[in-house]
């Protein structure tokens, strides 16, 4: 039994929101609630910059009514920050971690957030200064090491699918040729999310491309001819991290205002340029191919050409989470907190899935900062398809447990 | 009493899709079982272009479950078209409805496609053929004459109130300027329903430009510019039918490769151009009078400038329509049968409001088809705020009934 360590204990949000992030926040106040050897548990306002600002919300009274309805709020409500804390960084942190004694920092966030993480957690060892750092991931992405999956990436996936549902049958009703941009910088893992509701071949995404294969224009668009000559029509999920033949991101290619934040990743959210790009390609280059015959449906509307970029709505649409993903960003917040009251550790909390199917369950364990550090993990060989546009079957016995169920789709025809 | 019409009866859907069009289509089909003059019932695959290719469904025995699901389902289960009927295109549907003795007809759609259904009805009549010819309206726009709102815009309003209640919290964590871009070409109402989520001046959308309120890229400028000033953020909704000074579009004015419909309408949505146009502004003219104040939270976020066009996800999402939405669809198609066996009439089905707040509630009456047809009902001035990018309490008061509730938005700061 070791030594309780008494203090204060900060916790932070960072990088990308999601629509469960405040589930681990809540998880983390109900179980730090609980923990005599905690003074005052402060919220930093907007993360690592919060604490550097002694930017702080005093998380010990919140009524628990209202923490509910936090927890069910998506994005950040202790506001975020893209900041990345280098050496002079975290000595300011320190500096303030001192003054305020603060003994347990959680800090919740992605693949940038665990780094940033890792590097606190180094210099206060570095320092000799006793503190217990814990990582809890958040990412509508999905690409954090170590763990099965990440908080967040269900609720996100339960949008996207759902999204393509509604969208397949709006193709279906005015027939044409219907691309989707859906995030996802490094690793389609959302983007894979959308094939979740098809339930047969007819039903889109038809083509689903992801930053883990190339693909080049020609390519693409053959893809596409050859869904409208089946089908008479084509819904094509594209993620927005799509790399070309010879490894370049065709965002970087069409962008000629590049936009980079402070960790040195292109903006590929927040503008449709993808989603015209391939539109215009698909009408340049595809339309004179596609049969216009007023008397053959649904091939004569197939020169309708459309994309949508959807942008923001994946990680903050209210009122449509996952209720598994909610649990378990909630679960994950919690056990933060356990780990940190267990003794001198450390670390990044992780899911290991328990069973799959009906069984689907997870336990949490603690994993090296180091190992989940600026790591991304893309999607393994075995979840993609050969032909290169399309998702396997172990995907969808991999997502759908996460996404807590879907919309019943109804046909006539 | 009149002597019952006996004779086939078919439907079709037409224009942009909604939510709950396949509600009405349902509450038709549920209708017409009880009618005993009425022989088959016919569901015409994409609209009226499905008339003249004879490519009917049979709807007489679909069993109950089925039905059910496709009323939940977005989109035209039936399949919808952008076909205008002219005279020729009448006539080769006249040959088809006595070929196939068809002596009801109804017409699901919005106010291209009430018109189209009125010279129909006009020519029927001008031919002497007997025909009872009904418009059901559907349009997420709401911009149907008579009719006090649209069935398919209470959940099209639910859907764009949530995301901006969910994008608010999004920008709360991550300040800075965004942009979205909301469907509605001639009307605002889709617009403006972005506000009813909004609990106090400090939420977004900050500011809503409407296409009934002319705005140049200066004032909007100078708007986004005191909102930034006074919360270091600014989430503005724009619908994609704002008009410059002059009355031009702004997409008219942006888009170098125009594309237009059947009807003469110009593309606005399937495209991000408005939204990047509006953000390139924003990044052009406005970052460089933002403050970039690291000690100085949240305006240090200010700078960062995103947009998202909305696109079909508003009329197509799956499993968030609003309750009161699907039941007044349903309805609508019901009264549809209703009014057509009731005697030798044909028009328009319309929803008179019998109560408001909590009392509310809707009667239909059948309206005039040429009274609806082709025309345009845009916002009225007592639904808009004398600051030109606002809309008032009367709105508010007019528009959340028809959302069926909204999620719950909490927060720690």
């Amino acid at each position: 039994m070791t030594t309780a360590l008494k203090g204060n204990a900060v916790i932070g949000q960072s990088g990308g929101p999601t629509c469960v992030i405040n589930q681990t926040l809540v998880g983390a106040i109900e179980a730090i609630g609980r923990m005599p050897q905690v003074g005052k548990f402060l919220g930093a306002r907007h993360g690592v910059r919060g604490i550097i600002n002694e930017r702080f919300v005093a998380l010990d009274d919140v009524p628990p009514d209202t923490l509910e309805a936090v927890a069910n709020t998506p994005a950040a409500a202790l506001g975020s920050t893209r900041d990345k804390a280098d050496q002079a960084y975290c000595e300011k942190i320190f500096r303030v971690f001192e003054k305020h004694n603060i003994r347990y920092f959680f800090y919740i966030g992605g693949n940038d957030s665990s780094e940033t993480a890792h590097i606190v957690n180094d210099l206060a060892k570095q320092a000799g200064y006793e503190l217990r750092t814990f990582h809890i991931p958040k990412t509508i992405d999905n690409d954090l090491l170590v763990t099965d999956h990440c908080p967040g990436y269900g609720s996100a996936a339960r949008f996207v699918a759902s999204a393509l549902m509604g969208d397949d049958r709006d193709s279906a009703s005015l027939p044409g040729v219907k691309i989707d941009v859906i995030m996802g910088r490094h690793a389609g893992w959302l983007t894979a999310a959308t094939a979740l509701g098809r339930r047969d071949e007819t039903c889109g995404p038809h083509l689903i491309y992801l930053p883990e294969r190339k693909i080049s224009e020609e390519q693409m668009l053959g893809d596409i001819d050859d869904v409208v000559a089946r089908l008479g029509r084509c819904v094509v999920a594209v993620s927005e991290g799509i790399v070309d033949e010879t490894g370049t991101a065709w965002a970087e290619t069409i962008s000629q205002n590049v936009e980079r934040d402070a960790f040195g990743n292109l903006q590929l959210s927040g503008s449709g340029a993808l989603g015209d790009h391939i539109g215009n390609l698909v009408k340049a280059k595809l339309k004179s191919r596609v049969r216009n015959d007023s008397e053959n449906l649904p091939l004569s509307g197939a020169t309708r050409i459309r994309a949508d970029t959807f942008g923001y709505l994946q990680r903050s649409f209210p009122g449509y989470a996952s209720a598994v993903d909610q649990a378990e960003a909630r679960l994950a917040g919690r056990k933060a907190v356990e780990f940190a009251m267990s003794g001198d550790t450390d670390g990044s909390v992780a899911f290991q899935r328990t069973g799959n199917g009906k069984d689907y369950g997870v336990s949490c364990i603690l994993a090296n900062l180091a190992d989940v550090a600026g790591g991304t993990k893309t999607m393994p060989d075995e979840f993609l398809a050969d032909n290169g546009h399309d998702i396997t079957d172990a995907f969808r016995e991999y997502a759908l447990p996460l996404v807590g169920g879907l919309p019943k789709i109804g046909r006539l025809t």
